[in-house]
């Protein structure tokens, strides 16, 4: 790196971080309807922000549902790599409100900490790789590498507008390699390569019993509760042990590798990590894998919602006349989402006693898992990128999250896809005081800056 | 009965009407804070329309919470028995809303039914024993016992009020007999006797897993979802025919006589018109005991709520912090409400788990169930007094539901309680499109008259 460049990043920070503020700022929640405007004001802002950072043909997509953008850089020569980096400018709804320290988007800076919806999933990381391009064009004047941008505004929605222009602009986007900052690192100091993302099903679960709410004292004991019948079906999907008891669930789930086992016994993180960091009395799951495994590498089915009969304050003696969950399951390579939901659905219909009904619902669409190889060239670039500006080589994991957007890019583009995460392990993500680490801001502009010249040969 | 009184009634049946049409047009909700200006005019407005009617005394006792309403007749004669009337005019919540035909607070006559929140529960009931006396008074000119009143404000929301009043009040209040309009009967044509109540325990229990919601993604798999760890919980109350698995649920809970059984059987109501009168698909319960029997005479455990996650539009992929349920127990005599939630503690205790926190607490204080001796004379005096309008024998069956004012009054005035009433299975109570059949609105006020005269020694 040279010398105009550092003195350039160390003299922009406080510029680079209020920008960050003001487009944290706009609530561009991808899930509600009445952000319709936000989204687009927050698609706006970034669009004006890359091209002032020296970005090419900045573009605002329009689409049936949220605008992408696109921007390119691609004077390096056609010796060079393509890179495509990708990442979201929506966010996460906020509910529960009342358990923010601070507004989610009121940007608020803590000790080392920036605290905001968006701040680090996915706005915060997203920007690193357009400020880490604004410093290499505004000193050096050029980039090791060519660049494409392609930013969606509905990651979090089921991203229906990406899914749609994907296939259809094959050559525009095409790249050698697909880079997405979405994922997180160990510590501030121990940085993590994400090799596999788990894929997702996800569904909606109704049991209905009599056609309307009932009284408890009246029909209480001949009448099965739909509340109760729920609470039954969903208990029946797990083992003592957090294994999943859908037949054929597990089908095709291959086991781990003794190298990957390996690699991830690196990882420091255990039970002891486990409840300092959320706060449960004992950890969950299947006893013959460790926390890293349980919540990467195997598949899952979570109760994300549930609710039925009367949930006001106060009481009302009913007997509900329909109760609902919202379930989802994380899954593993080799695990097709499709049939985990028929799976799931034939499952419960086989338990349903023939004293109410269930129906089973499809929602949001499903997307396979991803792993990449360990020996990949772009993830030994990364490993090296990191390895130079945090001084440590980083330790390899797969994730337990989903980006269906990986596996899309991988299809579509046919290329390599490489994780280069910023966030933490604390990061709050989808949940109450979402923050961003300040010195992984910093750290990522440069990491990118490394990969970026690891790609184009010029490592140092 | 007198001409002239068969008569009067005859003539004023719709300005009766239009009466309670007026009463019911008050939405007088206890439980919600929001309504408490509306309990206090549907107070006022019933204490004019004692007065109006003939009642002597009447008053609005201002309580810490809502109004009790006193009112009385007591020129029959030191000889005649006292009866004490109680009655409630406070109504249930009304959600969810969308589900009622008609507004719940204009009531709206459909066939021989009047549609609306507290037609038939209790403002309807109540009403019968106010116009009852009122035909009396105007063409009489006496009733045939003497009469009190207590009319209270807030059954629907745990009944402080009076609670608190009643020790204190015992002379005022002191009677030879309690009589109650706040049960149903069989059919419009086949009059009935309850001559037993279920009492009611009642609480919430919380999961506390993490201390804030997670991603599922990041988690899944390795940290116990509240919601599951709930539904595991709520499961393991019941087997599969419905038997509460709580340890000591069943102490001293008697067998039913086999006279008591026989009595029962009469009733003419199994599994059919359980499916056909609620849409279920099929009964539930206890194998050993009929369908009026696991409905009436058998301690239930109900889940009324239930809910925990993200509950609202769309799909947000947490582990929940928390997970909550609203459960209520309906009891039969010997069962002590408190032991009872003492059990249902310690047995969710035992069952939780490490990776989970389990919490309970009462909610609305228990109360104890009822059941009167068939053989009664006030019972048999009911009994003529129905068979006299209906033309047709009571049948005799214990209900599910709990009115615990019931046993108060046993307690702290000594007095045997008679259940009158003239609801029907199908008046929607405590749900959307509560109604009340007009024709048992006029048989009710002919069948009290009948009663005040069997007591009085007058039957004809």
């Amino acid at each position: 790196m040279t010398n105009s460049l550092q003195m350039y990043l160390s003299e922009n920070k406080s510029r680079q971080l209020d920008e960050l503020v003001e487009w944290l700022r706009i609530p561009s929640i991808s899930t509600e309807a009445a952000h319709k405007g936000d989204i687009m004001q927050a698609a706006e802002w970034l669009v004006n922000n890359m091209r002032t950072s020296g970005l090419d043909h900045v573009e605002l997509i329009e689409t049936d549902t949220h605008p992408l953008i696109y921007g390119d850089w691609l004077h390096a020569g056609a010796e060079q790599p393509t890179i495509l980096i990708y990442g979201h400018y929506d966010v996460q709804p906020v509910d529960p409100l009342d358990l923010w320290e601070t507004p989610p988007f009121e940007p608020t800076v803590r000790g080392d900490d920036l605290f905001a919806r968006g701040a680090s999933d996915d706005k915060g990381q997203t920007f690193i790789h357009v400020k880490a391009m604004e410093a290499l064009l505004q000193t050096v004047g050029t980039l090791p590498v060519n660049v494409k941008f392609i930013i969606e505004g509905e990651e979090e929605a089921g991203g229906a507008a990406l899914d749609a222009y994907l296939p259809n602009h094959t050559d525009k986007l095409a790249a050698d390699l697909c880079l997405i900052s979405d994922t997180g690192i160990l510590s501030p100091t121990q940085p993590l390569i994400t090799y596999g993302l788990r894929g997702m099903w996800s569904g909606e679960i109704t049991v209905t019993g009599p056609t309307s709410d009932l009284h408890s004292g009246v029909y209480g004991g001949a009448v099965h509760n739909a509340n109760q019948a729920l609470a039954e079906l969903l208990a029946a999907l797990h083992n003592e042990e957090g294994h999943v008891m859908v037949p054929g669930f597990y089908d095709n789930v291959e086991e781990l590798s003794m190298e990957e086992r390996q690699e991830m016994a690196r990882v420091p993180y255990g039970e002891a990590e486990l409840k300092n960091g959320t706060g449960v009395p004992a950890a969950y799951g299947e006893a013959d894998y460790t926390i890293v495994e349980r919540a990467g590498s195997r598949p899952t089915l979570e109760i994300n919602g549930m609710w039925g009969g009367y949930i006001g304050d106060g009481f009302k003696t009913v007997i509900p006349s329909q109760a609902h969950a919202k379930i989802s399951c994380r899954l593993v390579p080799n695990q097709d989402p499709d049939r985990i939901g028929k799976l799931i659905g034939d499952h419960l219909q086989s338990l349903a006693p023939d004293t109410i009904t269930v129906d089973i619902q499809e929602r949001g669409g499903g997307s396979p898992a991803f792993v990449a190889p360990i020996d990949l060239p772009e993830i030994k670039a990364a490993a090296r990128a990191y390895q130079r500006v945090f001084g440590i080589e980083p330790v390899f994991k797969r994730e337990g999250g989903s980006i269906p957007v990986v596996v899309d890019f991988q299809k579509a583009l046919g290329t390599p896809v490489v994780l280069l995460g910023f966030g933490l392990p604390d990061d709050n993500l989808h949940a109450p005081n979402e923050k961003f680490h300040l010195p992984l801001f910093y750290k990522g502009i440069e990491t990118v800056i490394a990969f970026m010249e690891e790609m184009g040969g010029r490592g140092s």
